[in-house]
């Protein structure tokens, strides 16, 4: 059975009550919900943390390495400016799908560079909550290979 | 019954042949098939487009006004130069997801700009043919909020 | 009797139903007629071409040699982009009067740029569908130099 | 009975005798009766100002608040310079007509650079003396929407 | 008996009228008529085809896979801004020579771009209508190796 | 009565012997005396926090929704690095007033960049220790219209 | 008795009537009224100067030497282009508080450059009238130090 | 008798007081006696002004034409902001040498910008006030050519 | 007897299995007793310490104050990123060496720029596991000027 | 009898031993021979110059002044850095045909600025040591014409 | 007796044939005489060198050590391009006049760059050969100071 | 037995009396002194050569070739713009330590720039003297591999 960690950054928690028009009205723990429903459909195991971190983002991706198959991150903020967690992810050599709520390339010019994307498998953004749902399906599809 | 324009541009009429260590080996009529087939699943119906020319594609998005209710868009490299393709997806105000086979954030630097991410509802990339399946359901979801 | 092609480049075909708050509510043929009444008040031929597709809008430019005066060119979005319709202007030796009907400079920096105003007369943008109309009058005025 | 301000900017006072190559042999007086004459035609009073002093510009155009209908502004060069002026025409909230004499966008880079556009209704640039009765006619066509 | 494609890009049919000075006063089809001689000294076959639309440049090109051994591309100003042609080329996989009459690196700098040459074996630019004869030598020899 | 939360970040517990020519000799638990003091005087209740990390101070913005009216940030390094907090200030949606010990603007280059100021209802810059009691009165004032 | 020049620029005049969702509904008149009386409760002096010439504005910062013991400076649009303002702040050796009505760091990108904080004590940004008074706060807490 | 303008800029008039390491000792009235003297041992006439306001400078170049045979302009920060005066002076057709007191290339990067060095026969700087006697040598031998 | 610290940035936990082909098959604990055995052979006590934390790599550098007469400093990928770690290099005035395992200036550019060099004695980049034991020489020889 | 300098820059005389991939296995000899046999072909005569100093190569170019009557110059990295070399191109007034083995505009960016361009004829380049034989073709052809 | 040395750069050798538009007919011996007469009017000894090598240039600045006064430094090209002749003058601790016979700031942006300036006592520039005269003067003016 | 050549660039003979606050007060002959007995204590052989010509350089890299075992290269200024010193690099397949004594990051930002770096085994810089006895160090340990 495939287990992939769900990795979510800074002001994620937030969820719900943060720039709703932006960001829709979902909360975290619901799109966790959902995920784990996914998950059962797609017979693997998920992890899912959120931390305002960059550190404990960078402790939690190195600690997937001999545990899952696959991560899906969602890091937020520090996509623009976390070079640290580019490194990471080289470091823990597993597949990672790049996921944003929002269509980051529809907003400020300095969401539009991600220091993720060279390092990831795809991209995932603008689809809101149901962009989860999608990196799963993604993701196994990607391990099925 | 929904229906959606699968769009594609430059160079795509040629899968399976280009640079197969970027693009795989899988052919553009075969993703076709697959797209064939997910849409009887998710029961909608599809029209599939291919052109190598910037006007050809902006006159077949104009096209989809009043006969589809959403467009996939593999725009190819007209993504990175064609703001008249950008315009033609603002006048016929149809939801647009941007598609690309490869993940062109993690290739050459003049891929990372996007003419069409501002006015698109989200993008996927860097699944491979697998994108056009995932980019069905993101759409069917989007039109179903 | 002298005669003017106006040659209007992508998406120009949708006036109308286009984005309305940017470009107005009259249709391309509203402003054709227009621009009729207007050329037989100022005695003279017009030619009214539209293309979605730079390549036709180069061949336009090249039949325009020894055929018309002057040209009045609405390139729309390939104003920013295209080199290849610089360059056909250049080598067409008619003079030309850049039109646009919104004020480019006063909308997205992309939209500053234009490849065509260092090789035209001069440059007429912000004024709607009455633009045409002042073209007219400026290149009867040019012409008559 | 409209009435419009056409306010000219430094080093105009010359016209005529500056780079004649350039700007033409035309005198800023002789402009000035043009002017005059067309607004008898369009019947509408003007008001026709020169200073090459930014300061005065700046007083002219909040002078011009509750006198006038529009502004006709060929700024010179302060055009590529003045954010002053920009906010000044932002505070008087009446419409203006960018003008130029010679073709902007066709000479140094520096010039491509306009802090008017943005705030400005529309642009008039490359016909010479002939753009002030141009202008007219666009100001009065744009009043009367 | 090797065969090479020559594909003319956008404005060259009008050589020999088309601004003299920069590129002389031999028409295309003059170009033609030397290319067939000095192929027939060279003991091959040449296919010699102009458009001005980038679409059918990248049909062209297409084309030329499994019919000829290289190509000598002169992209006119397709040259600096598409990519597409770029990737048309990256997809068929035969040697391309880059070819200019003019020497685009003495112009405008806009012209020093090209999007082909990192895809190109090498460039020739400068020698007016002796550069095909050149190019062709050059491909011979490459083809040779 | 009122309760505004004062957020410092990095580097700022070493007040005092840090670098006293750029930041002066008061330490960080003296300015924490004098808000204290002026907090009297204006009747207000305040709290008052350092974090080195971005992660903590990410959690104090988050946990100030509900309990606090306000905050003053000095972010200190973070505020030219930090999309991170800028999101964690939009999420709170409570007024934030941006704050530095230095002229930030007569420094480096890099510490022009404030990705806190367009999220801010307004900047105090130069004052030293004395800023943080303007910045209550400021608040106050804020809060009180 | 300490004396303190308040100097405003370009448009400031017009404050009430211009934008008023940017600057706010008080007059310039009603702000000098709040800083006499705010002066008084310091027991300073204050001179009050409204200008939209730049050499206006340069001559009264010339004027202030040996008249004034600091210079609290609106700039206005100068701000940001004026090193002839900057220069004379320097000339004149007097403390200079940088002030501003709106918020100009969350403002269009050619109001982040300011040309008077390098020469500035500090800045008080964002405030609306307000920051007048405590631009004057400010300014005899450093002229007491 | 040949007839030159010495021109000067914003500031010069605090020369002697202000910022002496970087300007010197020496006043204003000073250098205008040293020109006095020198134009004697020239045999030529001198004119010599200072205005703050970049509109004088300009009416005073325009008063030049016709007047004066030649203009030696310290525009002081002018000469990095001003397209205004370098178009008075392409407009008054006199020769003009561009003059500073300090070496404005080894000060900050945007002292390096001269809009009036286009259009200047030459430039001396660094020399201080022997820099006028320098450049009224070289304007009686550049008339002299 | 001196002391030095020697930090440690993010993903230096990883080493020996993260990207050995660009940092090498040794690892931390391996690094760690290299420099205890040259620290015995200098006769100076050594802490050694990781962290993937921004912040607590700054509290680490907080802390040596008073306790380290120097540091070493592998800050890793915050090396291009904070700002903040440079500010409490200076907050803690103390000799610090730069060190990367791998020579960063013939990596990607965005790892050419350093926050840290301008605050550091020097640099030493490029020698793998065996840059720490010339680290220690380096700062003993520093130490000892 | 024409005559015609070979100029070579620097690292050309290791051809053969240097980066092979890059430069191919023909050595500076070699190349020489080639260019000898080619020019009894063409009936002219030619000289054959290597150095790896800049000083030399200007003095070489110099030299050529009355003696040739072309060059063909392959400068290798000063190409991308002599504005010294550019300079004594226009100063002797001779043709002269750019020439590099390898494609430049294929490598590193810096390698795509070339200072030779603007003065020379023409650019022949990634052919290898053929491009010498391209290149004396060219030459006869442009004296011929 | 004061001793400077006037040492010349790249190409200088050929002035009075190298395009005489910009740089004039005079040629680099009849400038050394001139300016042999006007040393013996100031009273002081020159010696005059030229060369084509950035290294020579850098061993005769060293070489003026301890032997010349002053430099009078025309290095051409090497101006724009040469750090090492910039660390060259600041090695030698002597005055150093940047002398250009052309106005440098009024041709290609690449001439307005100097890497002489920052270390130089000033610039003299666009005078032709009584450039030396004035610079001569202005070297004796300044060592008599 | 190992042998090592220690080149050194521009100015370096100057060391000790060159600005001594950036460079030390040690001259090269001392330092070549300390690293002859460094060598003795390595057990390895050293040549120590230095040159102001950069052409002199790339003959000393060429010749090191099948005579030396690595290279100590401290470039000097040419390091920031030497293209023909990296392609020596290049050429001659040696490992290359770069060296500067001073820590060029904390310089102007045109010595941060470096075109060894990316040809260079690592880096050391800051270090004064004491860096030829470590990158000696280092190119034993290198070597040693």
């Amino acid at each position: 059975m495939k287990s992939i960690l769900i990795l979510n950054g800074p002001n994620l928690n937030l969820l719900g009550s943060r720039q709703p028009n932006v960001y829709g009205a979902t909360t975290l723990p619901q799109i966790q919900e959902n995920c784990v429903e996914k998950a059962d459909i797609l017979n693997i195991k998920i992890d899912f943390i959120q931390s305002n971190h960059e550190g404990a983002l960078i402790d939690a991706l190195h600690g997937a390495k001999g545990v899952h198959d696959g991560i899906i991150l969602n890091a937020g903020a520090y996509t623009h400016t976390s070079i640290a967690i580019m490194d990471a992810i080289s470091s823990v050599e597993l597949p990672v799908i790049e996921l944003h709520l929002s269509n980051i390339h529809a907003r400020e010019p300095f969401r539009h560079k991600s220091f993720i994307a060279p390092v990831a498998v795809g991209v995932i953004a603008g689809f809101g909550p149901h962009g989860y749902v999608l990196a799963l399906e993604a993701m196994v599809a990607h391990l099925g290979q």
